[in-house]
C-alpha cells in the first residue's frame, strides 16, 4: 500500500523529474541516502520524450513514475487570470517561468497525498527565483510537507562540485547520458515561453545570438505581409480566435477559421506569433532573493493576448475601475506571481477584485500580425457602451453643454489658484527657474 | 506703453493663434467685441510657417505678434523629466500633446506679464483635454488672469455652428482662407509627437488610412536590415546619441557619429525611428471629462528613449526604488500630465523624489532599430555595480550560501505555513477547485 | 394617475425636505415657479418632528410627502461597510455625513421612479460637499433625472440672498417660522454623528464653545470608572455587543446584556460612548471641490467600532491582506464616499475584495470605555487561529529554527550589502552627514 | 595600536551590551571562545545605570567599553522625520523600537571603523524584529561586517537552553547578578517609549495588568483640569513648545513657558503626556518574518505630536500632496521602520519627497491635555494660506460663482451617467437588491 514506506527506509520522496542529468543524479543520490523516491514529471507544454524521461526514471530506481498533464490547468488557472490582470513584472517580464510553477506545484501535491510522500525534492540552484517558488507553493499548501534541496544541501554540492562529479556519477550508477552539445546557456520551456539565462547571458552587454533564439522567427525570416486575426474576449478572456484568410483587408469581418477551445487558442496564438517574429525580451530583472539577473525570453502568444486584452480594455473598461485595477491588481499579482506567492492569502484577496473588474471585458479586437509588430486595427463591443461616439464627437453639441466645462475647469482650479497666489506671494514669478523642478545636473 | 490699454477697449487678451480658421475666427471676432489683441504662437517643433502666420494676425488686426521658440525648454523641462519617469498613460500613450501644454502656458504668461494682458483666449473645443490643460496651467501661474473660451461662449458657438459660418465670417472679414482638402480627422503637432483624432476614427473599430500617418514609415517603406545606435544617459538623461555606421554588428562599439546636444539628440531619434517605422499607437483612452476617446499617434523618438531608459534603470536602479517609482511617480506623474496639472503642488511633490531616483541611471544601452522594432541588444554601466555576474553565476558559491536561501524560504514560509494549517483545518484540499479562484464563468 | 403632470406644470419635482425655513422657502418657489412638487423626507436617525414637517409641506403647497425610514439600510448597507473598510478621511473624519447620502439618494429615487418625477430639487448650498453627493447619486442612479439646485440657480439666489428674504418671502407664503435663536453654525445630524461647521467654527483658531457639542458627554459629566463591553464580529460585522455588569473586571467574561440586532447594537453603541466621553473629532478637511474648511463632528458608536475592528483584524487578518486593503480598500473607498461617488463602478470593485478581506474577521474584543478613551483589553478568536502563542514565545524553539533566521538576514541584506559597497565607493562613510538625509532646515 | 589584534585571537567583536545577564554571558562567552571584545552601549534616552554597566563589562574582560550619547541624533535623525510623515504601523504603533535601531547601529559602525572590528554580536533572540533591524543596518553600513548572533548560534543556544544556565555560566565567570524580581514580560525602553512584550501578553486575551505600565499615569492617577499647550512646527518639525500657565483658557495666547530646543521639546512632551494618562497602545503586530505578536507600548510625547502635526498639516499642506503622502510616504516609511531598511536605498528615496511636502508646514496648534485625552483646540498659520474663511463661507459669494458647481457636477457625472445607462439596460433599477453589493452574509 502506498503509504507504507519500505523498511529501513528514511521515507518517501517525490522528486521533481526531468530526465536530464541533474534530477538523475539526484535520483540516484536519494536512493543511495535512503530514501524511497517517486519520479514526477508535469507536461505544461515543454518539448520532451516523456516516455524516455519514464523509462530512465524507473531504471534508476524510482518506485514510481508519474506524469501529470498540466497544460489545461496552466492556461486556464493561471495564464488567463494574468491575461486579465495585464500582468508583468519590473514593464517587460511576462512571468511565463512563474505562471508555470503553481500549477505544478499543485499536482504535485496530489500525488504527495495520494502516495503518502513525507518528502519532495527539486533540482532548482540555490540562488534563483525557482526554488522559492516551488517551495513556497509546497508549504502553502501542505504545511508540514519537507523539502529536500540537494542544491543547497552541503553534502550534495560539496560532493558534486562540477559537471565532471555528476557525469562520474551517472557513469557510476549506470545513468545514461545523452552526449548532446552544452548551449552555453540554460533554458525553461513551457507553453506560455521560453526562457534562456546564465553562461554567456550574465554579461548584460552581451548580445544573444541569433540562433539560441529558438521559438520565434527573426525577422528575416518572417512574412513580410500581415496576417490578420480577430480575438473576441468574454469577461476578459479570450473565447473565439478568427484567423483571417490571407489577403484579408483591415475591415471587420467574419472570414477565416474560427477557434474556440481556450489551450487551442493560446497554442495557435503561439503559432502565429513565431511565425511573424513576435515576442522576444531581453531585460536585467531583479530576482526575489535581491540580485540582479538578466534573462532572454520568447512569449509569443502571450505577448498578442496582452496587447489585445489592454486594448479592449480600454473600449469598454471604466477609467477609475482601469487606473486602480492597473495600480493595485496588476502590480501586486505580478509580484505575487514573480515571488511565488500564488497560493497565499493575499493573492486570493486580489484576485476577488480582479474577477470584478473583468464583467464587462466583452468585445473583439482586430490585429494585424506582422515583422514582430501587433498592430491593433480595430475593437468594438456589442454589449457594452461606454464609449459614445456622439457624445464625444466635436461636432455634436448632444448630450453636452460645453459651457458646464468652464464650471468644471472653475472648481478644478480652486485649489490650483490657491496654490499659485501663494507662490507668488512668496516670490514666485512665471519664468522657468521659478515653475521648474531644479534641471538635473549632468 | 503695453500697459495702457486702448481707450474703448473692454481690455487686452493674448491669444494662442495656429494660423488656422478658427483661431483666425477668434481673433477677428474679439476684436469685433472691443477687445484689444495680441497673438501669440509658441513653437514646439511643429511644421509650421510662422512668418505667415505671423503676416495674417497682424493684418486681420493683432496689436501685435509673438514666437516663442519652446523646443528647448519643450525637451529640458518636460520631455526628460518624463523620459526619467517612463510615463505613460493607460499602458499606451507617451502624452505627447499633455507635455507641450504647460510650456506653451508658460510661454504665454511670460507675455502676459510682460504685455499686461487681463485676458486669454484659446481655440479649443469645449469636450478636450487640451482647454482644461491650457486653463489649469494660465490659473496656477497667473490666479487672476481671465480666460476667454468661445468654443465654450455660446455668443461665439451658436454663431458659428458649422464651417460654413467661419468660412462666411472669414470672407466678411478679409481673412485668407487656403483651400486644403480637409482631412477627415484632426490633428496636433510637435516635436514629440503627431496626433491624429477625431472626424472618422471616432468609430473605434475604423483602420486609420495607410496615409493618415504622416511621421512615421508604413513597414512595407522601412530599411530591412537594422541600424544600430547607443544611447548614454546621465542621471536619467540622454546625454550622447552614438548612431553606428552601417552594417555595425551587435557588439560594443565606439564608432559611428555622436550626438550630444539634448534636442539635436531627441530630433535625431525621431529620424531615425521614423525611418524604421518605430513609434505608431492607436488607443481608446479616457479623457479627464470622463468620455471615452480614440486617439491615434506617433511618438517616435520618444519610444526609443522610453524603451532605452526602462532597460538601463534594469541594470542600476535598485528593486525596490524602482518599484515604488513605478507604483508612484510613473503613474502619478502621467495622469498630473494628462489631466493638466503640471503647475501644481502634486507635480512639484512627485518630482522631488524622482530626481533621488534617477541619481544611479548612468550609463549606455546598445540598440537595433528595424521594421518598427526597437531591440536592446547589450547595457552597461561603468559606475554603477549593481549587477554582479559573479554573484548571480550559477557556477559560483563565492560571497553566497545556498543554505541561506533556506532559512529565507523558512521564514518566508512562516506566514503561508499558518494560512495553509488553517486552510486544511477548515476543509480545504490539494484540488484545484480548493485552491485556484472559481474560473470565470463564460 | 401619478405620472399624469398636472396641466400647465412645468413638471413634477420631488423635493428632498427638512421642514426648516430654506427647504420650505423652496417648496413655495417651485410652485411659483410651476412645478408640482412632491416632498420627501429621510429618516436616518436624526432627532425630528416628522409629522410637523409633513403637516407644513403640505400646508405649503407639496402635493405629496414621503417619509422614507432608511435607518435599517443605513446602518446595513452603508455604515457597516465602512466599519469593515477602516473607513476614515484625511486620518480623522469617520464620514458620518458622506454615509447617509446614498442611502437618502437611493430612496428618493424611488419615489422618483413610483412617482415619475422628470425633477429632483434640494436644499445645499454651492459650495459643499453634499451637492455633489446627492446629484453624483442621483445621475449614477437616473442618468436622465434633471436637477433643480435652487442654491446655484441666480434667478433663486440672488432674489433670497439674506437670511431676511426668505423670511418676507416665508411670511408672503403663509409659511410658519419658528423663531429659535439660532446657533452660530450649522449642523447636520444622522444616526452615526452629528456635525457642525460655518459661522464662528469657520476661524480654524476658534475653540469650539463646550455647550456647541450636543451629543457626547463632556469630560466632566463622565463617568470616572470605566464600563467594559465586548463586541463579536463575524466577517467584519458586529454580530453581538455585551455590556458587561457595573463594576466587572478586566477578565473575558459571558456576564451581561446582550444585543443582536445590527441596528440596536449601533445605537447602543452610541449610547455608551456618548456617556463616556467618547467620538469628537475637530478637523480642517479638504472638501472635493478644492477648498479647506473646518468641521466638528460627533461620532460616538462609530469610534469604538473602529477601534474593536482594527484591533481584531491585527489577530485574525493576514499581514500582506492587510497592507493591501489598507492601502488600496481603506484609502480609496474613504475618499470614494467622501467625494460622493459610491455609486460607481469604481465603489463596486473595490468593495468586491473588501469582502474576501472580511472572511477571517471573526472574533470577539473586549474594551473598557472611560473618560474619551476606547480602550482595547483583550481579543480572541475561536475560529481562525494566524496567531500562535508557542510560535512567537521566545522560550520556545518548537517550530522555529533559529539558524532559518540567518538565512533570512543573509538573503534580505544581499541587496543591501551591494548598496553599502557601492555607497562606500562612491565615498561614502558612517558619519551621519554621510548616512542620513540632510536635515530639515528650520 | 587599535587595529591590531591580540595574536591567538579569533578576532575583535564589537558587542552590543546592556549590563544584564545576557548580554553578560554573552561578553564572557565570547571571550572563551577565543574573541577579543569591546563593549558598546548606546544612550537613547533609557534609565540605566550607564558607570556601572561600563564597570561589569570591563570587570568579566572586555578591553574596552563605549558609551555613545545617540539621543539628539535620535530626535533630530530619526523621530523628526518620523513626526514629519506621520510613520505608524498596521494603523497603531507608532515605532518607537524600530526608530533606535538604526541610531545605535550608526554608532557600533563609528566605533566598528574606528576601532577596526571584524566582528559584531548582539543578544537579540532569534523570533524578533530587532535581530533583523540590526542586521541589516550593519550589512548596509558595512558590507564585509560580520555578524555573531549567539542566540540563533545552536553552540549557545543548546548550551544555554533556559535560564538557570546562564546564571550557572555567570557564577562560573564571576559575573555578578543582580536579584530582581523579575517581571514576566520583557521590556525594551528609550527617550521615545518603552514596550512590554513576550510572558503572560503573549495570550492577546490578556489584560495587562494595571502595575506593568511604567512610564504614564493610569487615569485614576491623571488631574482632571486640562493643561494647555501650543506646539510651533516650521516644515513640520516641532520648534517651540509652549506650556501655558494652569487654568490658561481655551484662547490663543503666547502666556506660558517655552522650550525650543529639539530634544527638551520631545523630553517635556513626554512628562506632560504622562502626567495626562497620554500614549498607551496594546496590538497585536505582525512581525517582519511573519508571526503575530501582541505588544505593548507608551509612546507619550509621541502620541501628543502625532495628533497635533497631523491636524497641522490638514490648515497648511495641499490636499493632493497630502494624499499623495499617506499613501506613498506614511505606509512606506513606516513599513521601511519596522522591517530594519532605514539605511536602504528605498528609505532615501521616500524621505526625498517627505521634505517637500513639509515645507509649507509651519503654523502653530492649540492642544488640551487631559485624562488620556489629546485634544485640538485651534491652529494657525502666518505664512500659509490654503485655507481661505471668506472663499468657504456659505455667506460670502466673493471669488465663487455658483454656478461654476453644476458645471462641476455635470462634468463629473458624464462617466457616472454612461455607467448608470448601462446598468439599466442591463435591467438594474434603484432597489438596494440592485445597487448595493450583496450583504456579507453572517
Amino acid at each position: 500500500m502506498s503509504s507504507t514506506v519500505a523498511a529501513g527506509s528514511k521515507g518517501r520522496v517525490l522528486l521533481a523529474y526531468s530526465g536530464g542529468l541533474d534530477t538523475s543524479c539526484i535520483l540516484a543520490w536519494l536512493i543511495e541516502q535512503g530514501y524511497e523516491v517517486i519520479a514526477f514529471m508535469a507536461d505544461v507544454g515543454q518539448e520532451e520524450d516523456f516516455d524516455a524521461a519514464r523509462e530512465k526514471a524507473l531504471k534508476i530506481g524510482a518506485k514510481k513514475f508519474f506524469l501529470a498533464d498540466c497544460k489545461k490547468e496552466f492556461v486556464e488557472h493561471l495564464i488567463y487570470p494574468a491575461v486579465q490582470a495585464n500582468c508583468i513584472y519590473e514593464g517587460v517580464y511576462l512571468l511565463g517561468t512563474s505562471l508555470a510553477r503553481p500549477v505544478i506545484a499543485r499536482a504535485m501535491m496530489d500525488v504527495v497525498v495520494t502516495e503518502s510522500c513525507q518528502f519532495i525534492s527539486h533540482g532548482c540552484t540555490g540562488k534563483g527565483n525557482d526554488q522559492v517558488r516551488f517551495e513556497l507553493a509546497f508549504y502553502a499548501l501542505q504545511p508540514d510537507i519537507k523539502v529536500i534541496a540537494p542544491w543547497r544541501d552541503p553534502v550534495f554540492f560539496e560532493r558534486f562540485a562540477g559537471r565532471q562529479a555528476l557525469l562520474d556519477f551517472a557513469a557510476e550508477k549506470g545513468i545514461p547520458v545523452f552526449q548532446t552539445a552544452a548551449k552555453p546557456w540554460s533554458t525553461d520551456e513551457n507553453l506560455f515561453h521560453i526562457s534562456y539565462e546564465a553562461g554567456i547571458l550574465e554579461d548584460p552587454d552581451v548580445t544573444p545570438p541569433a540562433d539560441m533564439w529558438k521559438l520565434i522567427n527573426g525577422l528575416d525570416k518572417c512574412p513580410t505581409t500581415p496576417e490578420r486575426i480577430s480575438i473576441t474576449f468574454k469577461k476578459g478572456i479570450p473565447v473565439c480566435l478568427l484567423i483571417h484568410p490571407e489577403g484579408a483587408q483591415p475591415v471587420p469581418s467574419t472570414d477565416g477559421t474560427e477557434i474556440t477551445d481556450p489551450v487551442e487558442i493560446f497554442l495557435t496564438l503561439n503559432k502565429l506569433a513565431r511565425k511573424h517574429g513576435i515576442g522576444r525580451i531581453d531585460i536585467v530583472e531583479n530576482r526575489f532573493i535581491g540580485v540582479k539577473s538578466r534573462g532572454c525570453y520568447e512569449s509569443p502568444g502571450a505577448t498578442i493576448l496582452r496587447k489585445a486584452h489592454m486594448d479592449l480594455e480600454g473600449l469598454v473598461v471604466d477609467r477609475n475601475v482601469r487606473a486602480l485595477r492597473d495600480q493595485f491588481v496588476t502590480t501586486e499579482l505580478s509580484k505575487i506571481l514573480y515571488n511565488g506567492y500564488w497560493f497565499s492569502p493575499e493573492r486570493e484577496f486580489v484576485q476577488s477584485c480582479l474577477q470584478k473588474s473583468q464583467e464587462t471585458v466583452n468585445g473583439r479586437v482586430r490585429l494585424a500580425l506582422i515583422l514582430g509588430n501587433v498592430i491593433v486595427e480595430g475593437r468594438m463591443s456589442e454589449s457594452e457602451a461606454l464609449y459614445d461616439a456622439e457624445q464625444v464627437s466635436m461636432d455634436s453639441v448632444t448630450n453636452f453643454d460645453p459651457q458646464a466645462t468652464s464650471g468644471f475647469i472653475a472648481i478644478e482650479s480652486i485649489r490650483l489658484r490657491k496654490w499659485g497666489e501663494q507662490r507668488l506671494k512668496k516670490g514666485g514669478n512665471v519664468k522657468p527657474e521659478s515653475v521648474y523642478a531644479p534641471k538635473t545636473e549632468i
